[in-house]
C-alpha cells in the first residue's frame, strides 16, 4: 500500500485530531521496536496463537553477491539469526516486556502511553485501506493498579474513538462488546465501534481491549501496593488505523468521487477563476487573494487553483473527485455583480452569493456540510437496521436488504459459528446499554435475553 | 531502542518543526511500504551494494505450533516467500519504482515528497540514538525535470537542515560535500552538515543527496519534455533521524544531566512549590495557577510540579537531570515579598525576581538561553578547530586536542583511506565555499588546492 500525498493529508488530519484527544485524556507518546524476538512474542500464548498465522518473520540480516547471478544479490546463509524476529502485528509483547522494567511500585502507575507506528499482518486477501499487509495505526497501552481503573480506561478510549468517528469523520457508530469468538487474542473483553458502509456491510472502526492481567502474568509485571503487597498489573490496549480512511471513503463517496467531511478535508475550500484574458485574471486575482487570506485567517484551509494548464471544467471535476467540501467559481461577470458561485460537494448544489461577507457564509456552510454528512449517514444506518425474529427472515434480510440485523442469539459460540458458516454474517457486537428483552434464538430456538448486532462485514 | 515518553516529546517537537519547514518549502508527505522485494532492492546496483551487508530480511510469513516444544512457536517452513523482502534501510528503490507510475510528462514534475518512517540498518556495534538497528527518520525524495533544479533542491534542503540544527537545536554545523568514499551509495554528490560533540568527535547530523539520474535509469523513469522529447528524471533524497537526539544530548549536557534548548524542550518552565502546610500550598497555588495560565497563553510550555510524594530538593535534581531550561521555586516567604526564585539550567545560576511582570522576564530568559547554548557550542567548535600542516601534527592533534582538523589532502581516495586506517580520522567534508589555498597533502606531500575537514567521528 502506498498512501499518496492527498490521502496522507487526510491521515495527517486524523492523526493530529486523535493525538490531541489522547493527550487531553492524559496520554503521552513513546516508541517501541518494530521487531519482536520470537521468545517474547510467544510469551502470552493466546495473543501469540492469534497472530501466529499472519506474521512476517525476519530470519537473516545480510545479503551478499549472488555468485551465479552477476549484479544480483542473495540472502547470505551465514547471516542467519539465532532467534527469529517477528515484525510486530501488534505490540503488547514488546511493550509489556519493557513495562516490566518501568513498573515497581503503585507510584509508577498508571502508565498511559500511546504509540504511532506501522504494523504488519500477513493477509491472504488484501483490500486497499481495509486489509493490507502493512498499515499505519496508533496503539495505546496502559497499565493500572486496579481492575476497575483499567475498565474505566478501556471504556474512556472507546468513547474517544466514537467521538472522533462520529464528530470528525461524520460516520455514526454502534458501540458494543465483542463476543468471545471475535475478541482480541489475549484480551478479557474487547469493546468496539461498528460502522455501516453504504453497501450495507459493517466495518469495525476501532477497538479498545481490557486485557486483564494476562500480559502482566506472561511477562511477570508486578507492583508493590500502598499496603506493601505484590500484585499483577492490569492492562488495556486500544487502536485505530488507516482502515479509518476506508471507512471515510465508503461512508460518504458518491458517483462523482470522494466526499470529505470538512473537519478532515486537507482542502476545505477551492477557488477556481474563470477568465478569458490576462486582465480578467488579474482582476479576479485581486479579489481572490484577499478572500483567501480572510478564509485562512479563520483557519479555513483554502486552495486557489489558478494553474493555466487546465480548463475550469476539468478543475471542477477534479475537485469533486477529491471531495473538496466547498468550491467557489469566480468569473469576470461575477466581479461586476459582486458575487461568486458557491458549490457544495455533499449535495452538488450551487448558488450565487454576494462576495461581501462570504467568509461567514462559508464558515457556516462548512459546519452545515459536516452536520449534513453525519445526519445522512445516520439516517441510512437507522433505515438499514432491521429487527428480525426468524432465521428465514434473517437470511432474506441479509441478501435483500443488507445492513445491521438485530436478532436474538442463545449466547453460545457454537450457534454463532454455525450462523457465520451458513450466512457469512458475524455478530458485530453486543451493543452497550443493550435493551433487555426476552426472546428465542433465531438459530437454536433457545431462550435469549437480548438482541445482538449481526452483519456481513469487511 | 525504546524511546521513552520524555525523549519522544523532544522528537515530536523536532518533527513538528521540521515538518513545517518542509511544507513551507513546498513539500508534501506520503507513505511507502516497509518491505522492498529483493528484485526492486537490487535494481540500483550501487545503492543495493552499499546497503546489502546491513539488511534485515523477511523470508517467511507464518509461524506454527512447534511439535517438539509445547506452547512454543516455530517458523512454518511451508510459509517461505518466493521472493525475499528487504526491510527498508532507505526507500529510494521502492519510491522510484512507484514514481515510475506517477511521472509521464513535465507537467508531473517536480514531485516534492517527504516520508516520516522507521528504517532498519543492521549494525554490529550499536550506540543509543547514534547507531541503532531500527531508527526513526524522515526521508525526502524529489523528482525534477532538470539537473540544475535537482541541485538547487539538494542545496535548499541542506540549508533547511542547517537552519534547524543551528537555530532550534542550538548546535553549530559545518556545511560541506562528502568525498567519493563517504558518499551515499547511489548518489552523484552527498551534501552534509557536520557537528562537533563536546568530546571532540564529529557527528554527521544530516545529509542531502543529489542522485543524478541513477534511480531514474535503474527504474526507467522517463518523462516527456515540453518539446516532446523523452528524458530521464533527476532525483534528490535527504534525511535526518533520531540521531539528532544523540547530537542534542552530546552537545549541551553537563554533569547534572541534559540541557535542552528552549525551542525543543517538552517542558520549558517548571514551577516547584515549597511549603510546610496545606494552607501554605493553597496560597502558593493561587499565585501559580495564574502564572501558569499567563505563561501558557504566551505559548510557553509550563509544568507545575505539585506532587506531594517528593521533596523540593528531589524535584530540583530531577528537572535538572531532564534539562528543563527554566525552574521557578516559590515558597511562602516569597509570596510575602512578591518574589520567586528563578533558576536557569544552562548556567545553573539563580536569582530572586519580582512576580509582577515575570512572564516577560521568562520569555526573554528562554530566548537568552537558546542564544547562549548556541554561542557556547559555537565557541567550543571554533576553539576545537585546528589548522594542521604536517602528518605528525595531525596525529598529535587528534590524540591530544580532539576536534575538527583542517588539513591539505591530495584529493585521492587512496590517501584518504590510508589516513583513516592509520588514525581513525575521516574526511567529514569539503566545506562549502571553501577557501582556496595552495598547499601540500599532509600524507603524500602532493600539491593540494584546499584544506578539508578531518575528524574522528561517531
Amino acid at each position: 500500500m502506498v498512501i499518496k500525498p492527498y490521502g496522507y493529508g487526510i491521515w495527517e488530519n486524523m492523526q493530529k485530531t486523535l493525538d490531541k484527544m489522547f493527550k487531553d485524556t492524559g496520554h503521552v507518546n513513546a516508541y517501541f521496536p518494530l521487531f519482536i524476538p520470537k521468545s517474547l512474542f510467544e510469551a502470552e500464548e493466546k495473543n501469540a496463537e492469534g497472530f501466529a498465522k499472519e506474521c512476517a518473520i525476519v530470519t537473516h540480516y545480510r545479503l551478499k553477491t549472488d555468485p551465479n547471478n552477476p549484479g544480483k544479490l542473495m540472502v547470505d546463509p551465514e547471516a542467519k539469526l539465532e532467534e527469529e524476529l517477528i515484525v510486530r502485528p501488534t505490540s503488547e509483547a514488546i511493550i509489556w516486556n519493557t513495562y516490566k522494567g518501568w513498573i515497581q511500585s503503585y507510584r509508577d502507575l498508571p502508565l498511559l502511553i500511546n504509540q504511532w507506528a506501522n504494523v504488519v499482518r500477513w493477509e491472504m486477501r488484501t483490500r486497499l485501506f481495509l486489509r493490507t499487509a502493512e498499515f499505519l495505526w496508533q496503539e495505546g497501552h496502559t497499565a493500572h493498579a486496579t481492575k476497575e481503573e483499567a475498565i474505566i480506561e478501556t471504556e474512556k478510549m472507546l468513547n474517544v474513538y466514537a467521538d472522533f468517528v462520529e464528530n470528525w469523520m461524520a460516520v455514526p457508530v454502534v458501540k458494543g462488546i465483542k463476543t468471545a469468538n471475535e475478541r482480541f487474542a489475549g484480551a478479557d473483553e474487547t469493546y468496539c465501534i461498528e460502522a455501516l458502509m453504504q453497501d450495507g456491510k459493517a466495518l469495525q472502526a476501532g477497538t479498545s481491549h481490557f486485557l486483564g492481567q494476562n500480559f502482566a502474568k506472561a511477562f511477570d509485571v508486578q507492583f508493590v501496593t500502598k499496603d506493601n503487597k505484590k500484585e499483577f498489573v492490569w492492562a488495556t490496549s486500544w487502536g485505530v488505523s488507516t482502515r479509518l480512511m476506508g471507512a471515510l471513503i465508503m461512508s460518504h463517496s458518491d458517483d462523482h468521487g470522494l466526499v470529505l467531511p470538512p473537519k478532515l478535508a486537507p482542502i476545505q475550500v477551492v477557488i477556481v477563476p474563470i477568465y478569458k484574458t490576462e486582465e480578467g485574471l488579474a482582476k479576479i486575482n485581486e479579489v481572490v487573494f484577499k478572500l483567501k487570506a480572510n478564509l485562512q485567517a479563520k483557519g479555513i484551509s483554502t486552495k486557489y487553483d489558478d494553474s493555466d494548464t487546465r480548463k475550469p471544467g476539468w478543475k471542477f471535476a477534479e475537485h469533486e473527485l477529491k471531495g473538496v467540501p466547498v468550491r467557489i467559481g469566480i468569473g469576470e461577470r461575477d466581479l461586476e455583480n459582486g458575487t461568486v458561485e458557491l458549490a457544495r460537494r455533499d449535495t452538488l448544489t450551487k448558488e450565487t452569493v454576494a462576495i461581501d461577507g462570504i467568509e461567514v457564509v462559508i464558515e457556516n456552510l462548512l459546519n452545515a456540510i459536516q452536520t449534513n454528512l453525519f445526519n445522512r449517514a445516520k439516517e441510512r444506518q437507522v433505515q438499514s437496521t432491521y429487527l428480525v425474529d426468524t432465521y428465514a427472515d434473517f437470511k432474506t434480510t441479509l441478501d435483500e436488504k443488507p445492513g445491521f440485523v438485530l436478532a436474538h442469539w442463545d449466547g453460545t459460540p457454537e450457534t454463532e459459528e454455525k450462523i457465520k458458516e451458513e450466512t457469512k454474517a458475524t455478530i458485530r457486537c453486543v451493543p452497550l446499554n443493550n435493551m433487555q428483552e426476552a426472546g428465542v434464538c433465531i438459530y437454536s430456538g433457545k431462550p435469549s435475553t437480548q438482541r445482538v448486532l449481526f452483519a456481513r462485514a469487511y
